[in-house]
C-alpha cells in the first residue's frame, strides 16, 4: 500500500466541477479514470476541496492509496498523457499513511479574477466588470474588514448542512495583474460559495449599489439573502492547499 | 469620412490568422464583418502585422476609413457585441487620415510563452518544454546577441518575397513569470516566422543540442536550413504595436 498526494491543475471550464455527478464530467472521474486505466485497478482519489462547476484550479491537492509501488515521476508522466489536456498533474510524492487530502490541510488560498477591460485570452478565467467604475478604496477596505474569524452564513449558500459557518481567514487582498484585479483569500476553511458570494457583494460595493457599513453588517445578519450576487464561477481558483 | 484605429486583443486558437484566407476564418474577416453588420456599409479592415495561424494579440492594431460619423465608444461596444468572444476591441480612436496601422508602425512587440511544467489553464497559449532542462544562462546569451541590426534570412520563411532581411531589435530578453519563462522582443520590422525559428533555435541550444557558437554564426549563414525547428505558434503573442 502506498499513499500518494497529486498536486493538480485543471481549467474547470466544461467540468460539473471536482465532485463525481451524474450530470456531467468531473475531475474526479477523469483522474480516478487515468488512475484506473494506468493501475488497472479502481482507485478513490479524495480532494482537499469540492470545486464548483466552471471553477478552476492552480494547486488542488488529492490522494490515492496505490495497490502497488509506482515511481513518482512515472505516475505522473503516465496520468498526463492519459487525462485530457485541461486537466494536468503538477507533482505526484508519496505520503505518510494517516495524510488526508482534505483533514490535514491547514489552509485553502482562492485567487478571483475581475477583468477591468474586455478580455478575449480570459474570457473563461475572470469576470468583466469594466462596464462600470469600482472604488479600488473600498474594495481594500472590505478586504481588511474580511480577516480574522468570522461567521460567514450570509456569504454560504442557503442550502448548507454545515454544523457552523465560523472560518478564520489568515489573508485578503486585493492585487492588480496587468489588466486584471484580483482577490486572494487564504482561510483554514471555506464554507460553500463563499468567495464568489464575498466578491459579488464587494463588487456591489465598489460600484456605490450598496454602502460599506453595509457589507459590516453582513456577517451579524447570518442571511444569505443580504449578501450580494455570488459573481460567476469563471472567475475562480483554488490556488494551492497548504499542510 | 473618418479614420479609426482599432486596438485588439485576440485568441488565435481556432483562427486562420489576422489575414483574410479561403480555408478558414480569419480575425481581419470577423472584424470586417463585424463592422459591415453595423454601419451597413462594406468596411476594409487594415492590420499592423499578419499573425499566423494560432498566434495570439494582446494589442494587435488596425485601421479602417468608415463612411459616418460613429461616437468612438459606441463603435467599441458595438463591435464587441457583435465580434465573437475571442475577439474583442480593446480600444477604438479617431487618427489623422495619413495614419496607416502598418506603414506608420515605429516597431511592433512580440512575447513568446514557454511552460517549464505542465500546464492546463495555458495550454493554448504555451510551448511546454519541461521535458529536458534549459540552461537559462544560454538563453540570455543569445537573447543579447539579437539586438542590434542584423539580417534574419536564417530566421525566415524559405517562401519570403521580401527584397531585404535586415531588421533592427531595440531589445530582446527573457523573463519570468509565474511558471512561465518569456521571450519578449521588440523590433522595427520581423521577417516571416522570425520570432518562432529563433525561440526553436535557442530553445535547441539551451537544451544543448546545439552550441551558442553555432547560433552567433546564423546571421551569416543567411539559410532557413542552417536555424531550428519554429517552435509551435500558440505560443507566440503580438503583445503590441508602437506608432
Amino acid at each position: 500500500m502506498l499513499k500518494i498526494k497529486l498536486t493538480l491543475e485543471y481549467d474547470g471550464t466544461r467540468y460539473v466541477g471536482w465532485q463525481i455527478q451524474p450530470n456531467g464530467p468531473s475531475i474526479q472521474q477523469e483522474v480516478e479514470e487515468a488512475l484506473g486505466q494506468l493501475l488497472q485497478t479502481k482507485c478513490d482519489v479524495v480532494g482537499a476541496g469540492r470545486t464548483d462547476a466552471g471553477v478552476h484550479a492552480r494547486g488542488q491537492v488529492a490522494h490515492v492509496v496505490l495497490p502497488k509501488q509506482v515511481e513518482n515521476r512515472n505516475l505522473m508522466n503516465g496520468l498526463n498523457a492519459l487525462l485530457p489536456e485541461d486537466i494536468r498533474v503538477l507533482d505526484a510524492v508519496e505520503v505518510d499513511s494517516d495524510f488526508h487530502a482534505r483533514y490535514s490541510a491547514k489552509s485553502r488560498v482562492y485567487r478571483y479574477q475581475l477583468a477591468l477591460q474586455p478580455t478575449a485570452l480570459d474570457r473563461n478565467y475572470s469576470w468583466f466588470v469594466g462596464g462600470y467604475q469600482l472604488d479600488r478604496g473600498h474594495l481594500d477596505t472590505c478586504a481588511a474588514a474580511i480577516v480574522g474569524e468570522h461567521d460567514f452564513t450570509s456569504f454560504c449558500r442557503a442550502e448548507s448542512t454545515l454544523p457552523h459557518h465560523l472560518c478564520t481567514v489568515t489573508s485578503a487582498r486585493w492585487l492588480e495583474s496587468d489588466s486584471l484585479l484580483c482577490f486572494e483569500i487564504a482561510a483554514n476553511r471555506f464554507v460553500h460559495g463563499m468567495v464568489r458570494a464575498l466578491v459579488g457583494t464587494m463588487v456591489e460595493i465598489a460600484r456605490g449599489y450598496r454602502t460599506l457599513e453595509e457589507f459590516g453588517a453582513l456577517f451579524a445578519a447570518r442571511d444569505r439573502r443580504r449578501a450580494g450576487m455570488a459573481a460567476p464561477a469563471k472567475g475562480l481558483f483554488l490556488e494551492r492547499v497548504i499542510y
